[in-house]
């Protein structure tokens, strides 16, 4: 088994590694194309280098602390292993990503001068690199882990689940560093170029006298790519070892429970290779054929696992477990569904987009007030889908008799929404590539045709960043469940006396632990929305201070200071990441030392319900605004310039560090919230007040 | 015991009375100022009229289903009787309190001619009429029933108690009927005014060539006055009636227990009075030393009732249980400290508002960022406060020995919290009627001074009106606590095997319940919010057709048509009111009937946690930034009429519906969820599918 998980990394990577040599031969384009993408591949290498080496003195300091907690029997020695490979991982797959997608920005430009399925393929295939790196590192530092504990170490089930268990805490303060901080850059040079070059100086997006115009190209990489590849590592490693560990208590200590999830995992990578050969287009810009061609992919892959996973279960589990496979395919279709609730509020194909973009009518306040309405509405649909699914899951698991089974059940629906991460995190990641290729055609003053073909595939690229926008958070909901029922096993190794009863709500301690989880997600909300908030003013002052202090830049003369501007976004988000992530860290532990683990668990539950909820509501709001300003910016509603697009463009920039700092961080934090607890239970159970 | 409470009621209904005809001895003023106070009492009429009469066909239908449930045994016989007292009594509530606020505003204008101690007595005056009678018709409907059904139908406690819940299902209702529809109204006029008034028309607030201005005033009434009453007075109800019913079954069915919420509520109404004669005022327009004046009025009544709470509590249940009185001490000091926070929070005369006011300075996009960010940020001390009040209530009264204990102290702990909600009401419904007079002065053209001394008190209200919101808020959570162990207590009447265990977070019913309670206050901010979009609409349709129809309003040689708008929003509101109160009611039904009574308590903890999370983020995000831009018209940021104050202007708007009709109205929804529970309870438990 461990060798097939195994094949299956080797696999991903080896198809990432071709895919990649595949991008590289496309042509780079033209001499100034080539400048300008350089510019932005050396400021996101700049930025991930001081990024990482932050990051680097925060995990040397917990593997410190985890020493010393090992050292007092706290902790197996294999934690600070385990955690530091964990983010090592997490880190590593944002940085692949961002490399390939800053190495496909002017290819996919370049090659959509020849025509639209040329530039899809490029910019597809470079999000393939990424979303088959994510997948691969994933389930490789999962079965070498697995190989050196089980073969090296010779522990028992129980004890290698819950030690891989810890590695996932390194994954999700990895994951929480990149999507802050990229998160915070990337809304701050967008917030900051927008208010200053479109509001003020009247010059249009990603025009190359915009001094934060590179910046702008950075964030996307950094932000978009990178941080999306650490937090999606995040959320598939988390997956399949909850469900890994949950497995070996539900089958009392079997092997085998460990087993399904991995397998599943590994075949999940295997169909999505299958999928990918299937997108391709023609040469129409019309979005439902390009959606069309995408889901081709994405739906075959779905399709494949869904039949492929019955006889995994069957074979592995034996036929009185098969309720297990329905757990899988209630996972599996909850993604799909969620993803679509996502592009039915987001998309402006549909009604409630285009009623907000109507609201601009009466100015921004209304189109604020429509936005936060909408946004807040739109839970409601994700709220029955997780719910459905997680009853449906345990109870065809077998809860009824035996909640661990159902537990399980659950973990696994989560593995089954993930398991075709590979392609859906390909469609996904395209997205900012396209984004950065539309940049470089209008910087370096592509043929119009050029960017009308990029323009199509970025509109697009939000589209599918809906949809994965919805599965991150789906899967970020079920994980976090599952999640609490392994701290809830973790916490009853120590203490054998732990009972369920201990987490009643009549419970005063857990009740105010719901309290206190529940209000982590807005704290977090505002903390990040306010780092962005400071980081663009910032810019806001060195973009004003360029156009009035260097002559020439408005007649094209001179050129701006693009790197100024890219290393005070690089300083500020450096500097903001710090206090959100601290707080995610210390505060399980202090809750716990306080509360105890009833109040841990009171917290974790709290948390996951606010934060799926705030995550839900500040995606599709921030989803929304942002297309209810393309649709007035295609003609409707008075079109660009109007006073109708001038309030959408508020609704937008209120939208940006919605969509995409505030809610996708959420996701990272509910999970790492729960990591933090499990490796800290054995000190929370000895010496907590409570 | 229950000739004290009746005399408590009788006492509070006569100085209410006495006091208003204190008020009435002013004088109302000019003709002028007759004819315009007249205009705006007869349109608050009208509109209470339409309201009530909407109301009664869903009080009519409800007592019918609730006669049916009781013919089929599912209720008792006392139900649909108690259901339509407690509504009818809470309509009363916001009637009388509307009635003598719209006599008041002249008088309180024209005693602003005079002086500003004198205004301020005549509109504090009015306040009190309002705040005593909530309490006294409160008192009145509880010991009315109580004796009923202790010495004419000869009860035990625990049935008379129970029976005694279902009343709070109707004062619920009515509460939630008049906090939308009101804050429906007020917010759509407001908005509406301002939109075109102020913006478009550029003529200042209250001009009376604004055709929304009478209508404006009018919301004043209904919402901030009536609807402020009878939420008010449900949640003083319903903290009495839960404590008494958890005290029952704490004391295995001792009377003595309901006596000692009972009396408070009695004592507390002496020391309010007793309070109300310490509010006077010099001259000095100054916030602070107005300010001091109110807080001398309640800080006495405070200590005055801690004090008088101790031999309540000793000689009643006992020295062995004095740690009950702590508890009471807890919920009144979570009380002064929750107003202090929203205080901090709200008011420009500490940093977050001045800061939020600074972010004007690049425009609206980023004022609502940081109101938004503010909002959630300011969650955490109240939380923290509740969380701490709490946790003291349950263990001070004992709940580690007796769960059932402590959860009545938590019950006390929200008693002594509203014992003196007779003067911070007075001090909080005198803010409309200020706002009210300085309308009138406006609009008829009083000398400058006047109108700055009106400002002064009403500058004032929004201070007072944010502490209020305050306690609301945190007595509405610890309220929703104690209703969800009643709500228990019932469900133990009709299924004896009802354990903790039933209730732990590893039940995934439970778990699901939390996510759909979660969801709720997020579909009803959302529904709310868009009323008042839609509401505002017709009312901008209306006075810019008037603007354009009716020749010469701008010169102010014709009048515009008042009525019409009143009318307009009377309609609007009524018709948007009904959804959100039948999702109120409908989905704890609806839950419990597919997920059971665990179910329920699942959904009613997370509609607590949400909901109270909401409620603070919304009520103080809003009250930020009507502050935030009276700051900036204080002449910082640019003064009145800057981009600055446009972008303030903005702010405010998205503040009004999320301050006085959302906010508020989650309060109620999380009490109204649990009493609708508690009423189909034995419906629940018999026939759920889980």
């Amino acid at each position: 088994m461990v060798l097939l998980t195994f094949l299956g990394a080797v696999i991903a990577l080896a198809f990432a590694a071709v895919t990649a040599k595949k991008v590289l031969n496309f042509s780079e384009g033209t001499e100034q194309m080539q400048k300008i993408a350089k510019s932005i591949r050396a400021g996101a290498n700049a930025y991930l280098k001081r990024q990482y080496s932050v990051v680097a003195i925060f995990f040397g300091g917990m593997f410190v602390l985890l020493c010393v907690m090992a050292a007092c029997k706290l902790l197996t020695w294999f934690v600070p292993f385990a955690f530091v490979t964990g983010g090592f991982f997490s880190g590593l797959s944002g940085f692949i990503g961002m490399k390939i997608a800053t190495l496909a920005n002017s290819r996919t430009a370049n090659a959509c001068r020849e025509g639209l399925n040329n530039g899809l393929r490029v910019a597809f295939s470079a999000g393939s690199v990424m979303g088959f790196t994510v997948v691969g590192l994933g389930l490789l530092d999962i079965s070498v882990w697995f190989f050196i504990l089980k073969f090296i170490f010779k522990l028992d089930p129980a004890m290698i689940s819950t030690t891989m268990l810890t590695f996932g805490m390194g994954a999700s303060s990895m994951a929480l560093f990149a999507r802050v901080g990229g998160g915070i850059f990337t809304k701050a040079a967008d917030v900051g170029a927008d208010l200053v070059g479109k509001v003020e100086a009247g010059i249009p997006e990603d025009d190359p006298r915009n001094p934060a115009a590179i910046a702008d190209n950075v964030g996307d990489n950094v932000g978009d790519v990178a941080g999306m590849g650490a937090d999606l590592y995040e959320s598939y490693v988390s997956s399949v070892i909850s469900a890994s560990a949950l497995g070996v208590s539900a089958f009392s200590g079997s092997i085998k429970a460990m087993a399904v999830p991995m397998l599943l995992a590994a075949l999940g990578i295997v169909m999505s290779i299958i999928g990918t050969f299937f997108v391709r287009t023609g040469e129409s810009i019309d979005q439902k054929v390009l959606l069309k061609a995408l889901r081709r992919g994405t739906n075959l892959s779905a399709v494949a696992i869904a039949v492929i996973a019955l006889p995994v279960v069957w074979f592995v589990l034996g036929r009185e477990n098969l309720g297990l496979y329905f757990a899988i395919l209630a996972g599996l279709l909850a993604g799909i569904l969620i993803g679509l609730s996502t592009e039915y509020f987001t998309s402006d194909t549909y009604k409630p987009t285009r009623k907000l973009a109507s609201t601009s009518e009466t100015g921004s306040a209304t189109i604020i007030i429509g936005g936060l309405g909408l946004g807040m509405k739109s839970t409601i649909l994700p709220i029955a889908i997780v719910s459905v699914s997680v009853l449906c899951a345990f109870f065809v698991s077998g809860g009824t008799g035996s909640t661990s089974m159902g537990l399980y059940g659950i973990a696994l629906a989560a593995v089954g929404m993930l398991s075709t991460l590979g392609i859906t995190l390909a469609t996904d990641a395209y997205g900012p590539v396209a984004d950065n290729a539309g940049g470089i055609a209008e910087m370096t003053g592509l043929p119009p045709e050029v960017r009308e073909r990029t323009d199509a595939l970025d509109s697009l690229g939000n589209t599918t960043a809906a949809t994965g926008k919805g599965f991150a958070i789906g899967s970020a909901a079920l994980t976090a469940l599952a999640l609490i029922a392994s701290y809830i096993e973790k916490v009853k190794t120590v203490d054998a006396a732990v009972t369920f009863e201990d987490f009643s709500l009549m419970n005063p301690v857990v009740l105010i632990g719901l309290f206190i989880g529940g209000c982590l997600p807005f704290l977090f909300a505002a903390l990040t929305m306010e780092s962005v908030g400071r980081a663009a003013q910032s810019i806001v002052v060195e973009v004003r201070r360029q156009f009035k202090e260097i002559k020439g830049i408005m007649e094209g003369k001179a050129d701006p200071d693009y790197a100024t501007c890219v290393d005070l976004c690089t300083k500020s988000s450096l500097r903001e990441m710090i206090l959100p992530t601290i707080v995610a860290v210390v505060t399980p532990i202090a809750v716990g030392l306080i509360l105890g683990y009833k109040g841990v668990v009171g917290m974790l539950a709290g948390a996951t319900v606010t934060g799926f909820l705030m995550a839900v509501f500040m995606s599709n709001s921030g989803g929304a605004w942002d297309n209810a300003k393309k649709y007035i910016e295609s003609g409707e509603h008075g079109g660009k310039g109007s006073e109708q697009h001038k309030a959408a463009v508020v609704g937008d920039t209120v939208g940006d560090p919605f969509k995409d700092t505030s809610g996708p961080a959420i996701n990272i934090l509910i999970k790492l919230l729960s990591m933090v607890s499990i490796v800290f239970a054995t000190l929370v159970v000895n010496y907590s007040i409570f």
